[in-house]
């Protein structure tokens, strides 16, 4: 039987699995940062109303410059991000990972290299080895924070081409401040100031949970540093697949040279701009899931629990001697969490507040078993 | 002012341009070889409601894998294109744009080579300098038909990692016979017996307006045969961008290493399911398209036009001495074609009739004023 190892793919690529968090069919699903609260019904109408508009004229190519789409998300960030912000320094792609792959195909690719600072969202190693681009494990301290002096030193030490600061950080829900992201920019133009500096991708993926103000005010001044955003999460669309960027408009001239064209369909910017259009109702469920998640570091600790402090949708807890067996006992009592291969740790995401009681009986079971 | 160049992009992006057609906002716009019918009221009707359906689970992600799509893209290829095909041999993504994406990046990158015959598909080469592919320009014959030996010769001499072979060929509508296939087929494979092979592209995007059955039954038996499609054309659905391979089950794992995890919305998933089940109606429309190809055909040769036989929803005419001056002529009279930079050459897509005969007015005029 003819398997993968027998086709011409690249070596690099040989014994490699895909990524992907394990989908299993469990009554309590908490691993994959997915936002709990269906759309309001209202929404769900006005996304068939605009796809039904967007289905009439299917058989034309899409607006290949999402011009209408990138126009609402620039006022969503002027409003909500401290930032005025403009169509031509917004850009929208199928999910923040593609908005990640287009940029690394940019200011990435072979003969160059990324760093970033681990653990943290692992697609930003694995695309970076998609696209060809070397990966530089940096260095978090034992807090999960960023060791600035040490990420200093790498950044001195290895010339990165691209810079990737995740932030609040995923699987471990640190916040960065801004002065930190000075630094490490700074840094980073002067290791390359042969050159025409590095880039730096600020991902804010989990941006709206956070309690610090967005980053994107930023980008003011500095072509070289990028803000990722996703509607993912914030917005409750990971089935919509809607990730954006906000940077200086020569970033976004850049990637058109490498975005394949009319990447975005016509349904995905129908459903975007219809969901935009609820905004207000949208940011109450981020309200609701931020006291959940405060909820949850609160009585995780109260247990005994280790708790990384939190500005995201998901608290990493843990210290467990074996995680992987913590995370199979809170899989048996019907609750889905995440192992990220951070030893000692596991990842839950803010669910409604049922399905977090159910997390934490099943935490207070296992902390009881274990003591007994 | 920053521009791109001030920006740390990869050396072999500067002073590129974007890929594009033009945009022209022209009364009859038959540029970019989309199809001219819009979707049946019905289908826009049952693409809201499956729409609906998805958008109430939103908030989760998509099904990663696309199950029920690709079963039903199987089900469509076993009943159109001769060929048992299951749903592990088929895989989708958004346009075939990013299915050739990801075979390259599977199949090619840096340190490899992808062969095409042109004038042919330009995003072969843009995709492959995307991914870091070194792209060969292979020869074809003055009638635009592959020359067999000359691209033996040029496999055996380069031992490309991938060819592409585009049937129907765009822009010049040319078909590819099996024959031709299997011989460049086992050319590939022998040029790099000492490796797993190489693999064959053979891209169908317009396979369903051939006059020839479709090259799909090839994959049997052929591990390192891939045929990818589209929905873009024949489903007259170019603003759903949903392309599609189907291949032997272990290019569709292999793949899966390089693809973006969640890559196909729920929304993108809905609407082709929804178009899926309306498919005896939207071929009908193909068999209409394919009448109006042949006549434009049979017109433009009767004007004395020269004429490439054609099996796409397309026409390659000419030949002007300027064609750039011949493309601003008919768009002069509110007609957009396409200058696909072939001397000598334009294409024209087959529209409705009445779009057909504003075209063939155009040329007709041109004609006359150019004798005159």
């Amino acid at each position: 039987m003819t398997g993968i190892d027998d086709l011409p793919i690249r070596d690099e690529l040989r014994g490699k699995s895909p990524y992907g968090a394990p989908q299993l069919d469990v009554p309590v699903r908490l691993n994959t940062n997915e936002n709990p609260y269906p759309l309001p019904e209202s929404l769900v109408a006005r996304i068939a109303e605009r796809v039904a508009e967007a289905a009439r004229r299917l058989n034309r190519y899409p607006d290949r410059d999402a011009i209408e789409l990138r126009t609402e998300l620039a006022a969503y960030l002027t409003r909500t991000a401290g930032h005025h912000v403009t169509t031509a320094q917004v850009w929208a792609a199928n999910g923040s990972n593609e908005i990640i792959q287009q940029l690394l195909q940019t200011f990435g690719g072979p003969g160059r290299t990324a760093i970033g600072f681990e653990p943290s969202y692992s697609m930003h190693a694995l695309i970076s080895r998609g696209t060809g681009t070397g990966w530089l494990a940096g260095p978090r301290r034992a807090d999960f924070t960023i060791d600035v002096d040490a990420a200093l030193a790498a950044i001195a030490e290895h010339r990165p081409d691209v810079v990737f600061v995740c932030s609040p950080n995923n699987p471990t829900g640190t916040a960065v401040d801004a002065d930190t992201v000075l630094r490490l920019y700074d840094a980073a133009q002067a290791a390359r100031a042969d050159t025409a500096g590095a880039l730096v991708v600020v991902d804010e993926a989990y941006g709206e949970f956070s309690h610090r103000p967005s980053l994107l005010p930023l980008i003011e001044g500095r072509a070289n540093l990028v803000v990722s955003r996703t509607m993912s999460k914030a917005f409750g669309a990971a089935g919509l697949r809607l990730g954006y960027l906000a940077a200086h408009p020569a970033v976004v001239d850049a990637v058109q040279l490498v975005r394949l064209p009319y990447h975005l369909s016509s349904v995905t910017q129908a459903t975007a701009l219809a969901a935009l259009e609820h905004t207000d109702t949208l940011l109450t469920y981020v309200e609701q899931l931020k006291g959940e998640r405060d909820r949850i570091v609160t009585e995780l600790r109260a247990m005994g629990c280790e708790v990384t402090d939190s500005d995201a949708n998901f608290v990493q807890f843990g210290r467990f001697d074996d995680s992987h067996a913590a995370w199979q006992a809170i899989l048996d009592q019907g609750v889905l969490v995440r192992d990220n291969g951070v030893p000692g740790w596991l990842r839950v995401t803010a669910g409604t507040p049922a399905e977090n009681d159910a997390f934490l009986d099943a935490v207070r079971a296992l902390i009881k078993e274990t003591n007994r």
